[in-house]
């Protein structure tokens, strides 16, 4: 793919997504676990352009979403119903009530007291709210403490003395049926290990629960599935569908996986502007590199959030020496990439950040007030545009009534 | 002022803001100057709200802005584009075309690469441009490396050297006139020593460029005055404008400030309705609080980004433990406090997040489709809805005719 053309065409900073990339990812992971009844949903919080929502659905996928928007954003894209998972930790009555009424798949509970707000909602309604239970197996998943989820103390799930409880409890109520069980330690893990630990410890739960005449159907191991930005090993997937399956030991139960990042991280790439090239002379006589870019922090905050990598690769060749690739904003928290080997650039020259397809969009702002990027999908060799660039008037549309 | 009046009559989470708070902390640093030519810029990347800015202009406020949308915001408040600096690493080229167009007061140079720029789009106008130049003058703010600026490693400005070139360069050009020096080393300072410094370092430039009858009429001293968020001094702005003065030595020149968090930051509050509380088990037998609310770090990532502290307080009474207070968003990186002392809360109770007038919604995304939260004012006792909480219609509005 020719980026600069795309960038002349559509201007930039520019977010451009590889959708036959995205189908091969998915039929990895299909494959994976072909011998088992399966159904992935994708995680659309890593991005949730109504597009990419609509190929996945065509491609069979379901939709692991985690507030009603996102729920609304699957349904518009021509997601089916009960290929929907409702999960997050803090969904509002009114959430709870329009997933209900939406008869989505089932809603993942996060707490005991979640438990009763569904309950009373599926009371009020006239309805038995489909549940599944998210366990916290207390698994560290050595990741970035922000994206760790499967630790006591992290705020996801109960424990499995709590989700005991919780299912007997479910099981007893007119309002709610639990029909799966549900885990996810933690996001971009590329050593899936922590994972299959996960899944013998709740596989052992799902034992417990069908002996009780609770019936489970759906043994939902989460994402987490990591990609590689830098040096990181891509995990193994075969080892990873084979070490659950050993985990459920024969127990019969639809797997349902929720990848986000491993579907669409690596299938879309950031297209940045050069500015100009700035040399700061420092105290001790060196110097310091800057590429001020026309994208920034507000396009994409996983570098200053996370201090996560990408890689950033100019177009074109030529004696390379370390820079900084900085945006615009007035923040030195405002940067793409630190000690980057890049050519000599000049104002109009491409850079391309990879590995932008996930976490990318998503996270945007309008901060510095800067209109967020245009999104461009790549599909059987053809270029299509798939959100509008934000305008001005965008940007004040809900304020300028009121001055 | 009674909040849980205001998140029942508007809703949860919510922005509100003092207008009479705000007043009073701009007549505090307008006094301060006042035996001097002043102009205080408010630096809108701190709070943009239309109505904000349009009180602001009222007030007699400049504006300092850092990129093409943020002039716009200003001048549809009703700024005089006379009273607009126009900063920033990184203009476009449309940028700075828009910004001559526009005859603002200045243009803010960050190095000799823009400068180039400025002049070959002022010749192709027919226009010559006002500017000043950024100085960097290698002070240590002692501030959060992110929002320090003042250093040469990081991305702002020209050392001095550079600078008297490019203002010997300036004042040659045919469409240049320098009109100002800049420096700003940093935000949230509250020993403002450092900006004293600094003044002194860029006091002495102004004189040698005065001597070469380059004619620099503003001093434009940034901004970076500090607000007490927690255990913080409030910074002294009688000996900060004296050192200030001091610094000039008797040069009569007009002196810029851009305060943004100093004006706004502790106006604002951030409004979260309680969904549930979640006691966790952890491994060693003790438990784990979560007060999980209907506010995120979509709403204020100031938390989340800069491991930045706020105040949280509840309306009502009751025996304090601590807790954190999380979000829904599916990430252990979503926390608006840890360790916070709160009593026992329930559904529908309302937490008071404080210090959130500055870089709270002008940093908020729609991460996990998330409708951004509505802005209210306080003004003379009453209240009025300044912006509109989004909607999901807002959210595909660039995306849905595509799919």
């Amino acid at each position: 793919m020719d980026y600069s053309l795309l960038a002349k065409k559509y201007n930039t900073p520019l977010y451009v997504y590889d959708f036959d990339y995205i189908q091969a990812q998915y039929n990895k992971i299909k494959k994976e676990f072909q011998a088992r009844k399966s159904l992935v949903c994708y995680a659309l919080k890593a991005n949730s352009n109504l597009s990419l929502l609509k190929f996945m659905a065509e491609l069979g996928a379901g939709f692991d979403c985690v507030s009603i928007g996102e729920v609304k954003r699957a349904l518009l894209a021509g997601a089916k119903n009960y290929k929907i998972i409702y999960s997050g930790v803090g969904k509002s009555d009114e959430e709870i009530k329009e997933a209900l009424n939406l008869d989505i798949l089932m809603i993942n509970l996060e707490s005991d007291e979640e438990m009763k707000r569904v309950e009373n909602i599926a009371k009020e309604l006239g309805k038995k709210a489909r549940i599944s239970i998210r366990v916290n197996p207390n698994v560290d998943p050595k990741t970035h403490p922000y994206i760790s989820t499967g630790l006591s103390k992290n705020k996801f799930g109960v424990s499995l003395n709590k989700a005991r409880l919780m299912y007997l409890y479910a099981h007893k109520s007119e309002f709610l049926e639990p029909v799966g069980v549900h885990f996810h330690i933690g996001s971009q893990l590329t050593d899936l290990t922590p994972v299959i630990e996960a899944a013998r410890i709740v596989s052992e739960l799902l034992r417990e629960l069908r002996a009780l005449d609770i019936d489970i159907k759906f043994f939902d191991i989460g994402g987490g599935v990591g990609i590689k930005y830098e040096n990181e090993e891509e995990p193994d997937l075969y080892s990873y569908a084979q070490g659950i399956l050993a985990a459920l030991g024969g127990q019969d139960a639809t797997i349902v996986c929720e990848p986000g990042r491993f579907l669409v991280g690596n299938a879309g790439v950031f297209l940045t502007k050069v500015l100009y090239e700035k040399i700061n002379d420092t105290k001790d006589g060196s110097h310091k590199r800057f590429v001020i870019v026309d994208g920034a922090m507000n396009d994409l905050i996983r570098p200053s959030l996370y201090e996560a990598f990408h890689e950033i690769k100019a177009l074109k060749d030529g004696q390379k020496e370390l820079c900084d690739v900085v945006g615009p904003i007035c923040e030195s928290g405002d940067f793409l990439g630190k000690d980057i080997s890049l050519p000599k650039l000049e104002n109009g020259d491409i850079l391309v950040v990879k590995s932008a397809g996930a976490y990318g969009f998503s996270m945007s702002s309008n901060y510095n007030s800067r209109n967020r990027a245009a999104e461009v999908a790549l599909q059987n060799g053809t270029d299509r545009l798939i959100r509008k660039r934000e305008s001005f008037d965008d940007l004040i549309k809900n304020e300028k009534e009121f001055i």
